[in-house]
């Protein structure tokens, strides 16, 4: 059970040649191509995104007990980069100006094209079908939920049982080199923006005007009230309010304000809560001094939900392969998001963290000086390979011969 | 004592040919040749600026009865535009893109050049000097001390005693062509900027970072509390925040937030109140939350304010010529501001409110649509006219023959 120094060697290459040509968003036509040219010599049922440049690539287990109604499951990786300009550090350094595998999607797809390999020479030991799943559009692009509705979790036939993916970290602070959190491991991520208008006018005469500007510093402070006051402190969320704008000269009083926010919470509840809330505070604000607001709520990433058996089986898994203190029960979710939560939203399963920063230290995720260590490569694509066999065991247990097992009930 | 028909047309054909051309700020050498052109046939003694292209012209009088240490008094034109486009209406509008005389200085202009023609030709009816002050730079350009430190002042020789000017408005709402009030008139200005020193951050973890949003909400606010509870409401205070600027992205905590605002109040008290609060106040609340706040207070116009002897004067004047009914004691002070408050800094003296509101009326003053009903100008030029062989007669009578009247007191 070990990915050997030939094979960690292409990986490596592999990434490389990945981290020098970054695409950003849904269409990564290069990046896909690179990642069809290493799987065609694969047993693969391989199918293109319609609205994106995504790939779904299905492995038949062949594994001799292997029953009709076999389970399937699902591992992900994403592929885009981000508008980062990374510095000409190292051969293979970004070639393109102003896009950066910042984020290590790069490391990603070098660990799943890793477990295509693993997988398709120990297809015998599947006892249910793989669907690899490489996603366009992660960083704030809808990715996810484009390839469901084009049908990524029915890729095999019946609807996946479990879902798997991994992200790299660089510059984090953990013991362990990998990381999971049962429960809410990231955070749901919206957006709120709140345009107040009033009546312009001269700055010396405001009684003729309607001035928006202190409605605007009410409604800043309201939303943090709100936030400590409505919500449950042990379930908390985090609005921020990252952009103000107003008016354009001292002593003009502006027809409008306009505010841009983030919010982040954990549970699905506070996440309703807020979508309900912070609307209707920053309205009745504005009523108040008979003014207008006009408040968007935009829902971006649900918080990303591991469900208990698939974070078990991790843990139980690693501890076999790895050693228990290879594996690192994380004690608070991260405040960044994730769109692999739209999959989660849908089947059970999880997602893990992989600590890479290299041994001299780095910064974190999305910095320019973001430095990944690609000697995790083959132990994270060894973590996705064992992940499917042991939970298609697992699952292909659990599942009575012939029953059918088409129906994937969402976990949210 | 009335300005005859001809003269009238010339005064009318003065300013919308000075309407025509207008320039803006503190050099408006086109403007300066024109005026220039008018009073060369005139008896002045001509002074130009060195740091504007300001006039300054002395006239003496030639009373039989003027003694030796004679008073002088001043009346002043403002002779700058402002940067608004005006459309072309008439036959007259600016020629010049992006430039109007859209706050009526090109009236101001015309009437002082008649008042100058009038005098000339009255000038044994003047029992002291006159000097005619023709100020670039009026409108937030500081016009009025540049010349006050080139000697408008003192350009007669002794000290003037009163000084004088008008300003003509449009689409106001008054009953009677003259306006006056005594004490204060217009408000002085100042301008606040707070620009407020935090710790950027990302947006989901504010404990991180050291968010300026809220203190700049904060402090838009309790800048208000300050204006209603630690000024005099009935010597009030305006405060407008009229310019916000935070951050470039709804997920980034800024590093600072920016307040632009504009102070407008009625009495030095509660100028130099201001001065000292406002800043406090802000000072105050970024170090609430361990924050800098850099504040500039800084003052633009002093509050215009008329002297009893002066207004009085005008009042009885204007009754006396045109009739009581053609002057109104207006009931509050204008909330705009003016440069010849700084010559009432320096001496004694009124300004004088005239309504060139058209039979068909028109948007007020800084309007790209603001239109002055010309028919106001003979009626203009004879007030300052009359103002100055009035002034000059009852001072002339208050001053001991052969005293000295070099010393002019503030009237601050």
């Amino acid at each position: 059970m070990a990915i050997d120094v030939t094979e960690h060697d292409y990986l490596i290459r592999l990434r490389r040649a990945l981290h020098a040509v970054p695409e950003i968003g849904l269409e990564l036509p290069r990046t896909q191509q690179r990642l069809l040219a290493e799987l065609s010599s694969l047993p693969l049922e391989i199918t293109l995104g319609q609205k994106c440049t995504s790939i779904t690539a299905v492995l038949r287990g062949t594994h001799p007990e292997r029953n009709g109604a076999s389970p399937a499951i699902l591992l992900r990786s994403d592929m885009d980069g981000l508008p980062v300009s990374e510095p000409a550090n190292c051969d293979f350094s970004s070639q393109v100006v102003g896009i950066m595998h910042a984020c290590g999607h790069d490391l990603h797809m070098a660990m799943l094209v890793g477990a295509a390999r693993e997988l398709s020479a120990r297809s015998d030991e599947l006892r249910g079908d793989v669907v690899f799943m490489f996603q366009p559009g992660e960083e704030g692009w809808g990715g996810a939920r484009i390839m469901i509705s084009e049908g990524v979790l029915e890729a095999a036939g019946p609807r996946v049982l479990s879902a798997f993916a991994v992200h790299v970290f660089t510059g984090d602070k953990r013991r362990s080199r990998f990381g999971i959190r049962p429960g809410t491991a990231m955070a749901y991520a919206a957006g709120l923006t709140v345009d107040i208008t009033g009546r312009g006018g001269h700055g010396s005469a405001p009684h003729l005007a309607s001035d928006p500007v202190p409605t605007a510093a009410e409604t800043i402070l309201a939303l943090q009230s709100a936030t400590t006051r409505r919500f449950n402190a042990l379930d908390p969320v985090v609005v921020t309010i990252g952009k103000v704008s107003a008016g354009t000269a001292r002593n003009i009083i502006p027809e409008s304000a306009h505010l841009q926010a983030t919010v982040r919470g954990f549970s699905h509840e506070s996440h309703e809560m807020a979508a309900k809330v912070l609307p209707s505070v920053a309205r009745g604000v504005a009523l108040a001094h008979n003014q207008q607001a006009e408040v968007e709520f935009t829902p971006e990433f649900p918080p990303l939900v591991n469900t208990a058996e698939d974070t078990e089986a991790v843990i139980s898994m690693v501890s076999r392969i790895f050693g228990a203190d290879h594996i690192e029960t994380v004690e608070t979710p991260k405040t960044a998001s994730e769109d692999f939560a739209e999959v989660l939203e849908e089947v059970p399963g999880v997602l893990v963290f992989i600590d890479a920063t290299p041994p001299e230290g780095s910064n974190y995720n999305h910095s320019p000086h973001a430095v990944f260590d690609d000697a995790i490569l083959a132990d994270g694509a060894l973590l996705h390979t064992e992940f499917a066999i042991q939970r298609l065991t697992e699952l292909s247990a659990a599942v009575p011969e012939n029953a059918s097992v088409t129906t994937g009930d969402s976990c949210a």
